[in-house]
């Protein structure tokens, strides 16, 4: 086993095993992934997160690729973090991954990482905003986090992001109905990908209306532009990153960026301390008390709040 | 709003109404949830809690209301739960709902009650337990716990039942193969439905084969067997429910039952525990020492773990 230090400098050196290693240690709640923590916390800080969401068939992967892509051309250090909340697979290679890797494998300059939330409620909040550290702490300029699949997931990954890029195809009516629930919500940017297929003008302007586009704003108001991509084929993706850029300069002078990273911060914590207080919990599991309880539940004696009130006062300050 | 002892007394009466208003009551977290639990601790406990689980086409529906019919022929009062894990729309009907209501509606003997997850992340493991508590403690012998879809969830449930009841139907090799993921663990009692259609004895073979009902056991283990039916003709239905009466005798006469009945309130308090710990972690936030917790993250100054265990200290004892 390496020590931690040396792997943080290996890592900050460009040296993409000891990137791999360090995830895995943060993922998998090593014993050292406190060490590391600690290891990275003043490196990290300095990477523009984009979280990037879509319905299956939007071309998610050709997109992410496309964008290291026009990145890695402005010479900055590009981590991709490829989330899949519904594998129940840890690791491994998802077919984005292998679809990439092939363009950008050997590209000293960019990281691509896959995860997966092993069917752990709550795995994926716990686990992505580490990864996005460690490659933060790498000296990743942009770290691009894509989600693999739909629903609450993309939401909770969004909210991880500086920047939240919705990705549309033409002829999805689906998806755009899809997207309804909730997606629309969470756009910065959105991209209609496959423009040069039929629809996609429609789709923009269908895009528009939901979005309510046409609407008066508050002057200062963030309009999220539409951007029209052939990510294949890399058409309009310059564009992409240059919406990116005026959100990202948007953020910063009005304080929101500081304001969005203060407030993942604070989740994170919580999140982290509500899972130390549950283990806490998890740890009387099987202790008298737990069992005297429960025994009281089943026999009627006692409900299962007035059960769990007892746990809590054994557990908390008063 | 009617006080909550005329509610117990009212469903204890059999009156469905009150029935449905206290699952409301419980399954929304309302201001009485408390109230409520404590007014149905010394009534519950009675009923034989089944749960039944399955792919999709498998016949959980037909099944499920083939089983009521079988158990209101004996007399006994009948609860249903039908739980939608991945629907994220509350209350309201499901299509095996109306199926099922349009034959059991008119029957005083019989509560049907569909629920949703919203959503929520572990909204299942805390409103199921609850619900089939309103049933028990309302009168009913036995409490039919259905799950829509397959997955994580239907395990949650399984570890909710006295009796697991997996069931499957011929021609459905994905069925058997999506099994393998970990629904063969969880059977007490294997159900083959459609029994008339092709291939209905090759599944019981495959089933068989998998279950390794033909390797040696210890004589005193369960061996869950397998039964076939064919709901919508309610044949092989009485050999259901006998197969379960065998299960819950075998359970009793071990003190099995009581033990999985234990295990099941034990693990009901530590959810409710967890959930207050997290609330009161929850209103913390927006609290001045989570926002300078934060800063100094964001600051690179700390990190997130060393921030949370600040924020547990300053709930928990020492």
């Amino acid at each position: 086993m390496q020590d931690v230090a040396t792997l943080v400098a290996q890592a900050r050196e460009g040296r993409p095993r000891a990137v791999a290693r360090l995830i895995s240690l943060v993922e998998g709640a090593s014993g050292q992934l406190r060490e590391v923590m600690a290891a990275l916390a003043p490196l990290a800080g300095r990477a523009y997160v984009v979280g990037l969401t879509g319905s299956p068939g939007v071309g998610k992967s050709t997109s992410t690729s496309a964008l290291v892509t026009a990145y890695r051309r402005t010479g900055k250090r590009v981590g991709v973090l490829a989330v899949d909340p519904s594998s129940p697979f840890s690791g491994g290679a998802l077919l984005g991954d292998r679809v990439r890797m092939s363009e950008h494998a050997s590209d000293p300059g960019v990281y691509i990482r896959s995860m997966a939330t092993r069917g752990h409620l709550g795995g994926l909040a716990w686990a992505a905003p580490q990864a996005i550290r460690v490659l933060d702490a790498a000296g990743c300029d942009v770290v691009l986090v894509e989600t693999v699949g739909v629903g609450q997931s993309e939401v909770e990954i969004a909210s991880q992001a500086d920047t939240s890029v919705v990705l549309l195809a033409p002829g999805m009516g689906d998806g755009i109905q899809a997207a309804k629930a909730g997606i629309l919500e969470i756009g910065d940017v959105y991209v209609v990908n496959k423009a040069d297929r039929d629809g996609a003008d429609a789709t923009v302007r269908e895009l528009n209306h939901m979005l309510g586009l046409g609407e008066s704003r508050a002057p200062d108001d963030w309009r999220p532009p539409i951007v029209k991509t052939v990510a294949a084929r890399q058409e309009g993706v310059e564009e992409v990153v240059e919406a990116l850029e005026k959100h990202r300069a948007w953020m910063e002078e009005r304080g929101v960026l500081a304001g969005r990273r203060l407030a993942r911060a604070a989740k994170e914590i919580e999140t982290i301390a509500v899972t130390a207080l549950r283990e806490r919990i998890g740890d009387l599991h099987g202790d008298r008390r737990v069992s005297a309880l429960a025994e009281r539940v089943v026999s009627g004696e006692l409900d299962p709040y007035g059960a769990a009130d007892e746990l809590v006062a054994g557990v908390t300050r008063h």
